[in-house]
């Protein structure tokens, strides 16, 4: 495990490691939280109605215009933001229900965050078994075999997936998360006002549902811990919900936050920094109609014009940043 | 509720209520099984492997050519079913994986079953909250709004859903099955192998996960109960559990079951019958590979070459109801 917090840029820790070892995808997204100094991770949820009229007016009102709206926006944000925030976190649901057009802006996204050295996290919440989890796996981890031949769909870094259906859902994915250097997060305490309803269920241990599923992890994650400590198999945990982020650090060592709620849900940052552990980290954050739309927020309105809606972006991320770091900082 | 054994058609059955409200979607699958006098639903989980190399080779080995081939697949198997099969169920996994050009095999899959008159039912297992839910929803039930207009992208007749995050992820998806006559089914008793690792963990109260789980399905369900007296809102439960599901059909009577695990995963008729009511109703049993790959198998590959693949399906479909309809009726 590193003890020193490092300063240098993602490329420079990878050469320190032995090149003959897939790079765990824990460690690549901590040294890029690192590198950003920055625990956020930007929510790329594009609703049409989010969407900045300059650039809503240059397409048609179909499908088609719609996704490619989409992919203007996101690219704009990607290109003012890659450099003070680490990792999108597009979800597919906003993507999907624009049918295929939409899809392909969801492609889109997440190859041009790539090209730009982010990290990507597809939220796709995915529970399936067997050798559907690995069908889903194939998309957007691994590879998909055709004949003899083996195709990359969606490739990216992280996903997030959903532990009813017990380890059958989730073994293909640690498969490919091992022989592709890849990382996923379990939903374990949502920050949704009803996630209580089974997640809070009291067991006859004495334990929560959340708590039972946050030590499933820690266990199905063993063997994919990296250099800083943490699995590359985690969770996600609500930021609305503190005593269970305190708790839960607790109960899972090894295990990654995944922290939306941020924001417009009710999570503060004094709240958020429960979820890190001494040495500052141990999550990550999301916000997204809180960094996407800043350019309507009370704050930064004012400041910026609707065509400097991206510029708007990027001054609300340092400031989430700051305000972060600053708590984190206190709690530690 | 129907206590007599409707013989009609469906349109038949339609004209006897009033015109004037949306038909229940559990009322129209019910309807369409006792059309078909057949309580099975046929997974369309189609890999390329599994594809008739008649079919196979006809197309590049690629992902376009996958996806003509699984739509060839697919229509050739729902040609030769639709009248004796009652549904289809796709899993969108086993599209995914082949990318955009699998989701548009998906997409053309969907909408030939509903041309040809079969009930679709997207297995999609999605499970988020409140404004993502409601995204989904938009794109396998509802309609997706672009400015003024609406859009409808997959316009399935039922999903299936995962209940973990509670309410929150349910309930865009029921406002939905009133507005458009829709379904789902959320997974309560899944079939595979590690399904109790969170599922059967015991509360404080006595009862498991999955019974807590049934007793909110009926709940959530309540409004939308049809005319035999199940909800649109329903559940799924293996057949690979049979003592689970004698339990859960009492402590869920307006629940209709969506039940896989049949064949090649172990589950038997007479197990699934006690997912069934004293009048015959009450589940739908799913067959993926056992009814698509139907030419490969011991019982039918020496009657039926590789080119009747199709014929061979259909004649599985019919010995499937028929051991069903015998266990069903025994039962009873």
């Amino acid at each position: 495990m590193k003890s020193e917090i490092s300063t240098g840029r993602y490329e420079d820790s990878v050469l320190e490691r032995n090149e003959s070892k897939m790079i765990n995808a824990m460690d690549k997204l901590i040294d890029k939280i690192k590198e950003t100094n920055n625990p956020t991770v930007i929510g790329l949820d594009p609703r049409y109605e989010m969407i900045p009229e300059c650039i809503r007016n240059k397409y048609a009102e179909n499908l088609e215009g719609v996704a490619k709206a989409i992919v203007e926006f996101n690219k704009a944000l990607i290109d003012e933001i890659y450099d003070v925030i680490p990792a999108v976190k597009p979800n597919v649901a906003f993507y999907e229900m624009y049918g295929l057009q939409g899809m392909k802006a969801f492609e889109e996204t997440c190859k041009y965050a790539k090209e730009k050295g982010m990290i990507v996290i597809a939220d796709i919440k995915r529970g399936d078994i067997g050798s559907t989890a690995k069908a889903y796996s194939n998309a957007f981890l691994g590879k998909t075999k055709i004949g003899e031949k083996e195709e990359s769909i969606y490739d990216v870094d992280f996903v997030t997936l959903n532990p009813y259906l017990g380890i059958d859902g989730i073994k293909p994915f640690i498969e490919d998360c091992e022989k592709y250097g890849k990382g996923v997060f379990i939903i374990d305490k949502t920050s949704n006002p009803s996630s209580g309803e089974l997640q809070d269920l009291k067991l006859e241990t004495g334990e929560e549902v959340y708590t039972k599923v946050a030590k499933l992890v820690e266990e199905w994650g063993k063997d994919l811990r990296g250099e800083y400590g943490y699995s590359s198999i985690s969770t996600v945990v609500g930021a609305t919900y503190p005593k269970q982020l305190q708790d839960l650090r607790k109960v899972a060592p090894h295990t990654f936050f995944l922290i939306p709620g941020y924001g417009a849900q009710g999570g503060k940052a004094e709240d958020i920094a429960l979820g890190f552990d001494e040495n500052g980290i141990g999550g990550i954050v999301n916000s997204s109609r809180g960094l996407m739309c800043a350019y309507k927020s009370d704050l930064w309105k004012d400041k910026y014009t609707e065509e400097k809606f991206a510029k708007a972006t990027r001054a609300e991320a340092i400031r989430m940043r700051d305000e972060l770091n600053s708590a984190i900082k206190k709690r530690g």
